[in-house]
């Protein structure tokens, strides 16, 4: 059982300051209370010797205050936890003048050096509507993305464009074309893919948008698709100027490589009137470490929610990457839950995600996600058409509350799906 | 020992392919060898399926290709083995194509999602000069500072502005006129110290321009100020031109934070005309963990220089921050060593410094790094002017070669720095 060591709730405002919940490792010899005092230091006015000029008026306008330090039990520790070893969570309000109304300076401020006292993650955030405000958040976001393809109420389905590397653009439109052709809603490219001697985002996005008006011509149903403009920031407005006016209807950004503060000036350009989808890669780098670096579900959805992605990936916990359902749930809901008025951006759990994973994403998010599939969609034993389909319709059973052995028996390409990657479930117990 | 187990060196040119050395942590039944094709794999063209359209050509073209495998020993391991641990050292190349000339594609590319697959830690990375040639490096590097400060052959002397947090524009320019007074060659803003309601950086430029003024016209020995610009990207480069106009010499960017190839912006704008210093703020998050995320050297030393920082602080393995002597080497050597005419930026280190570890710092560096310090100066007994010089007469004794406490019975500040933070010898030994 967790036992609560102290609680200095010292009666500030907590509207007025942002809160980090930090979880500290250490052992036996560790003096939490000095340690948890040195931190909320160290990220506000102190340094490692005192100074006269430190006032205390000065640290009462701007030091970091311990609310609250919380030891963990042996089982609440999610890495074994070996001889003497111990955890604690620590809570560390920061007043918000200290940040002001800028992405950098909150992570600088709440995990700026903090890594160096100790072994110290950034667990959670709570962030004052002082400084939310300060944020436009997604343009389009969840219901503004489901008015553009037409699809009110059921998961959406985003083709990740595969293989990732090596299709020129035409190659790639015509890949897009079968995906739309077979009720994707979207297409993205791979991460790894902006501009290349094969292939530019500028020549994608013209390919792609002629194959997204040929195939809404013959069906009635609006593909978006999303180029990966990522850049220098100085050069990505130009890059989104550029691919929107070459027909691209949505813009893919690394996110967490650029800089997610960089997401926040295409999202409050007027001019840039495309949805935004944010990309997990290098996330792994900050969020990989279960006892260093910042959790998962504010890099890939607090952070991106307030810049203005409209849909962010994250790694879904069934499939090809590694990820806990505990992660995948506390993304989704650091997306959509209610956020001083910003919009919910659209969860989209991806990586090894086929027909067969619907029902589980369903039951776990309800309609608000996109199921996101690359290999199950362009490596689908029946061709690309066949394996959007595929997907479509498991959607569309899962949707309606039906089987998807029942859907299979009446779909050809669900049934090939479901016979190359089964249906999971139950869904693993974490 | 290591044993080299596997090396398929394939013949490809080095030359043209970026090569990354990861860690690879595992146990008893890791398949190593089928783990690091997926890496490979994952970080190019694959995905969790085969793809009949991921053709030959294609991966001939864009795979990455392991070069080597290298299982360490239980005493190369950096943390303890514990029961059946094992770890090597895995070697990818990426044909340089695939990257094109950004970094942010660069990170997604050699780290983008291969934390998803297995325990793994981006600790190396070579750079063709194919990639390295697209970036401008430096404007300044280390001959440009030293000739902006005149000070062409000795360590530099970095001041930290403390307190961090809560000093009007006026106040600190007090401390800023003291410190330059003392021998300070620049003075730096905290990070965490952007525009605030107490103090905006266009106000303390005007103010620390005033005094560095003042100063010069007392002592004919130049003062730069690193004034913190940090914000979104897109205001970088105006908030760049305001605080020059304004009176700064000198431009502060929390690199990890605002994302590192927004210094390239900055750094290749012909109008800016003034060098970058890059902070270390944020940076733990991506190489805190020692399993996980990217080494040091990397985020503080390689990136920033490529981006054109002209300095950048790293953390000091003697001081008040946790980092190893070897990390600390790592860095500088990234900052230093000859990269396809890239100018070598100056080394940093960071955290805690104070008169008596300079002889260390000598020994390990050189001349070329700066000697960065906040609390010593500015906790000085004696007094701010006091502090600056007490580190000065420091340098300048070590030098000379002459040993601190000789040169402390000479000098009254050096020695009553001494006396509170006594010399440091021998060094730590890793």
């Amino acid at each position: 059982m967790a036992t609560r060591v102290v609680m200095p709730q010292d009666g500030q405002d907590l509207e007025t300051g942002v809160v980090a919940v930090y979880l500290y490792s250490g052992d036996g010899r560790t003096d939490i209370h000095g340690a948890a005092r040195a931190l909320a230091d160290m990220q506000s006015t102190g340094t490692w010797v005192a100074l006269e000029d430190e006032t205390p008026a000065i640290r009462e306008r701007h030091a970091g205050r311990v609310l609250d330090i919380r030891a963990l039990s042996a089982d609440e520790m999610e890495t074994s936890p070996g001889p003497d070893r111990r955890a604690w969570l620590v809570t560390v309000a920061y007043p918000a003048h200290n940040i002001g109304n800028q992405l950098p300076l909150l992570l600088a401020t709440v995990y700026g050096e903090c890594a160096s006292l100790g072994t110290v993650r950034l667990v959670d955030l709570h962030l004052p509507a002082s400084f939310v405000r300060a944020f436009g958040g997604p343009t389009f976001g969840i219901e503004g993305l489901r008015r553009l393809v037409g699809a009110p109420a059921r998961p959406l389905l985003l083709a990740i464009m595969k293989p990732a590397l090596g299709l020129t653009p035409s190659q790639s439109a015509a890949r897009f074309y079968q995906a739309a052709l077979g009720g994707a809603d979207a297409v993205k490219d791979d991460e790894l893919l902006v501009s290349h001697p094969w292939s530019s985002f500028a020549d994608r996005a013209r390919e792609h948008g002629h194959a997204a008006r040929r195939a809404f011509e013959e069906t009635g149903h609006r593909t978006l698709y999303f180029v990966n403009i990522t850049d220098r920031p100085d050069r990505l407005v130009a890059n989104a100027y550029r691919a929107m006016e070459a027909g691209a209807s949505g813009l893919l950004v690394d996110h967490v490589t650029v800089g997610v503060s960089a997401v926040s000036m295409l999202a409050d350009d007027p001019a840039i009137t495309v949805p935004i989808l944010g990309h997990l890669a290098f996330a792994g780098a900050v969020a990989g470490g279960p006892q260093s670096g910042v959790s998962s579900h504010l890099v890939l959805g607090t952070l991106p929610r307030l810049a203005g992605a409209d849909a962010s990936i994250y790694p879904c916990p069934y499939g090809s990457l590694r990820s806990t359902r505990a992660e995948h749930l506390r993304a989704a809901r650091a997306m959509t839950d209610p956020l001083f008025g910003i919009r919910p951006n659209l969860p989209v759990p991806g990586g090894g995600v086929h027909a067969g994973l619907v029902p589980v994403l369903l039951r776990d998010l309800g309609i608000d996600h996109a199921v996101a599939a690359g290999g199950a969609i362009f490596g689908h034993p029946g061709g690309v058409i066949a394996g959007a389909r595929a997907i479509r319709q498991a959607i569309d059973a899962a949707t309606e509350g039906r089987p998807l052995a029942e859907a299979a028996a009446e779909h050809a390409e669900l049934a090939a799906a479901l016979e190359r990657w089964p249906e999971v479930s139950p869904a693993p117990s974490r």
